[in-house]
C-alpha cells in the first residue's frame, strides 16, 4: 500500500510501470504470487459481490465492465474484445481497473490490465489445472498461439511443472513467435503441423484462440481419456473452440455459471446441463478429479474476482514501491461540501498567473 | 479532438485541468454549452444502449456503474456515494469517467467526473425545466445548500434566467457559504430560515439534501399550484426528499423510469404510477406543462447518458488544446499479438539500464 498521500491523488500504474513491477518480481514469480491470491479469493466466495459481466455489444466487438466486492474492497475492470483491431495494429483486448475502498468510496488505484489480465488468465488456468489435471502431467498441447500463449506457458510451468510444450497455431507465423519468446526458458517446445499432431501425449490441452465464431478447434476424437482441457479462448456468445460431443464426455468445471452458461463452452449445452463451480473445488466442498480415465474441462471465461484478485496483489505489491504516477483524478476542496469554492479559488489565484487557464 | 497521438495514450483530464476547462469556457457559458449536449442526447434517445446503473452497496455508501453507448461512441462513469465521507474531509460524491471509440473499444479520454457530474446534473435540471417550468419564472427556491447548489443556481440562471433565489439548509453555515460564493454574479439571493419561507413566492423549487434516509424536506401544503419541482437529491432506495401527497398531485417527470422506479422520489409509489419520460418532451412526442395550475416534478437521479453526454463535450472542447495529459494505459507491443514480446524487449533494454526494474 503507498505511503499516506493528498486525498486528491490516486495511484497510477502504466504500463511500463506494469512491466517493470512483472520484470523485477521475476514472470514465473509474478504468475505464482497472483495464482495464490486468485486461489485465496475462490476460496473466500460466499463473501464476494458478484454479478456478469456487463457488456455492450457492438458490430465489430464488445466494451465490458467487471466489478466484484469483498465488503472491504471494490475493483472493476474495462475490458474490449475486438478481433479486428490487429489490422490496424491495436490489441484485441486492452484493459485497465481500479481497486476502491468500500467504506469511503474512493479510489485505491488505477492500473493497466492488459498485462495484468494476459497474467491473471493464465494465473487462473494454472490454480484451475492445480486441482482438475492428472497428477504429474508434464506435457501440455498449446493451441491457438498469440498475446496469451506464452503466458499460460510460464503459469503452467511455475505451478504445475509442465516441461514439454506442444504448440500449433493456424499461423505458423505466431507458433515460430511464441516458440522464440519462450526459447531461452528451458522448456522442450515442439511446434506441431495441426492441432491433432499437438495433442498427442499431451495431459494438459490449452486451447486459446481468439476468432469470434463457432470454431471447432478440436474435434471428440481427438480427446483421450485422462486429459484435461484447459479452454480459454471460448469467452463470449457466439464464440466457441470445442465441439460439443467433447463437453458431453466431460467433466466441466466454471467460475461463475449465470456467466458462462452465456459465454463459455457450455453454450452449446442445455440450460440445465451439470456444472461444478471452481470454488466448490478449491475449497474442498466437491470432489474435482475422480478417476484416471474422466476427462476435466476448465471452460475458463474470466470472471470479476480474478480481477479483483489482480488487483488486490499489485496493490499490496506497490507497499514501499515508488513504481507508481500520480493522478490527480479526485476533487479535494478545502470544505467537503464546498466543490464550487474550488473553482472561485482557482479563479481567484488566476488572477495572479492568468495563462493559467487561458484556453 | 486531441490530435494524433501513440496508440498507447489516453488522454487525461485531472481536476486542475477541468477547473481550468470550466473558467477559461467561463462557468456559465459551459453550463450553457453542456446542456445542449445533453439536451441533444436525449433528442437520440432511441440510438442509446441503456442500462440502469450497477450498484454495489455497502453499509456506508455506494459504488456505481454507469455505462451508455450511442453506436459510435461508448461511455461509464464511477461514482461513490459516501455521506459520511464529510466527516473524514472527503467528498461525499466522487466520481471518473471514460469515453471509448466503438469501433476499436480504445478509450479516448479519462476524466475526473466530480466536478463535471456536479455540473451535468444541473445542466440536465436546467434543461428539464426550460420545457417544464412555468413561462418566465424568476424566482427559484434552493433547498439544500451543498455541494450542487451554487451549480444548480448558475444553469437555472444561464439557462432560465432566473434572477432571485431563495436559500435554504438545516446548516445556516452552508447558506452562508453559498450565499457567498454566488454574492458577485449578480443574483438576488435571500437566505431563510426554514423551507416553508423559502418556497414563498417562488416558481421553481429545488431540492438537493444529501441525508441518505426517506426526509420531508417538502410537505404538501407548501407547494402551490403551477409550480415546477426539480427535485436533484432523491437518487437511490432509502433516500426521498418529498411527501408522497405532493407526488400524487404531480405530472411526473423521469429519466429512465427503470432506474428511477428504484431510485427516484417514485420508489414511494406503485411501480405502475403513470410517469412521463423527459426525452419524450423534449422530441416532442409528449406535450410537458399543460396548463398554469398544474404541478410538474422533474425526479431526478441522474442517468449515464447524460454523463456520456458530459464526456462528450469535454471530449469535443480538448480539440487543439492541451489542457490534459498523457496516460501509458494501453499496451502497445510492435507487433498486436506479441504482448509477451514487450516484456522481452523491456528486459533486454534494461540489460542496459539495471536500475529501471529493480524493486
Amino acid at each position: 500500500m503507498p505511503a499516506e498521500q493528498n486525498l486528491n491523488i490516486v495511484p497510477f500504474i502504466s504500463v511500463e510501470n506494469m512491466m517493470d513491477l512483472v520484470l523485477s518480481t521475476g514472470t514465473e514469480t509474478f504468475l505464482k504470487e497472483l495464482a495464490a491470491y486468485v486461489e485465496e479469493d475462490f476460496r473466500r466466495w460466499d463473501l464476494f459481490d458478484k454479478v456478469a459481466r456487463i457488456a455492450s455489444h457492438s458490430r465489430d466487438g464488445v466494451i465490458e465492465l467487471m466489478p466484484a466486492s469483498d465488503g472491504a474492497l471494490y475493483a472493476f475492470k474495462y475490458v474490449n474484445g475486438h478481433p479486428k483491431n490487429t489490422k490496424s495494429g491495436r490489441q484485441t483486448v486492452t484493459a485497465f481497473g481500479v481497486l476502491s475502498d468500500v467504506d469511503s468510496g474512493y479510489p485505491l488505484l488505477l492500473s493497466e490490465m492488459t498485462i495484468l489480465t494476459a497474467l491473471r488468465t493464465a494465473a487462473t488456468s494454472a490454480v484451475a489445472a492445480k486441482h482438475l489435471a492428472p497428477k504429474g502431467a508434464k506435457t501440455m498441447a498449446l493451441i491457438g498461439n498469440g498475446a496469451q500463449s506464452e503466458f499460460q506457458a510460464l503459469a503452467f510451468r511455475s505451478l504445475l511443472g509442465i516441461e514439454n510444450l506442444r504448440l500449433y497455431d493456424i499461423d505458423p507465423a505466431a507458433t515460430e513467435r511464441c516458440r522464440r519468446n519462450l526459447s531461452h526458458l528451458g522448456l522442450n517446445i515442439t511446434a506441431c503441423r495441426s492441432a491433432e499432431e499437438a495433442v498427442e501425449g499431451a495431459q494438459i490441452i490449452t486451447t486459446a484462440t481468439a476468432d469470434k465464431q463457432n470454431a471447432t478447434i478440436l474435434s471428440d476424437n481427438m480427446i483421450g481419456p485422462g486429459v484435461h482441457i484447459n479452454a480459454v479462448g471460448g469467452d463470449c456468445p457466439g464464440k466457441t473452440e470445442l465441439h460439443r460431443d467433447i463437453l458431453l464426455r466431460s467433466s466441466i468445471f466454471v467460475e461463475y455459471p449465470p456467466q458462462t452458461r452465456v459465454e463459455g463452452e457450455i453454450q452449446q449445452l442445455a440450460p440445465d446441463h451439470p456444472v461444478t463451480e471452481l470454488w466448490k473445488v478449491i475449497t474442498g466442498q466437491t470432489t474435482g478429479r475422480e478417476s484416471d480415465t474422466q476427462i476435466t474441462l476448465f471452460d475458463s471465461v474470466g470472471f470479476a474476482t480474478e480481477d479483483f484478485s489482480a488487483l488486490r496483489y499489485v496493490y499490496d505489491k506497490l507497499n514501499g514501491s515508488t513504481r507508481f504516477e500520480k493522478l490527480d483524478l479526485l476533487a479535494d476542496p478545502d470544505e467537503p461540501r464546498d466543490l464550487f469554492g474550488m473553482l472561485l479559488r482557482r479563479q481567484a489565484a488566476a488572477q495572479n498567473s492568468p495563462e493559467m487557464i487561458t484556453a
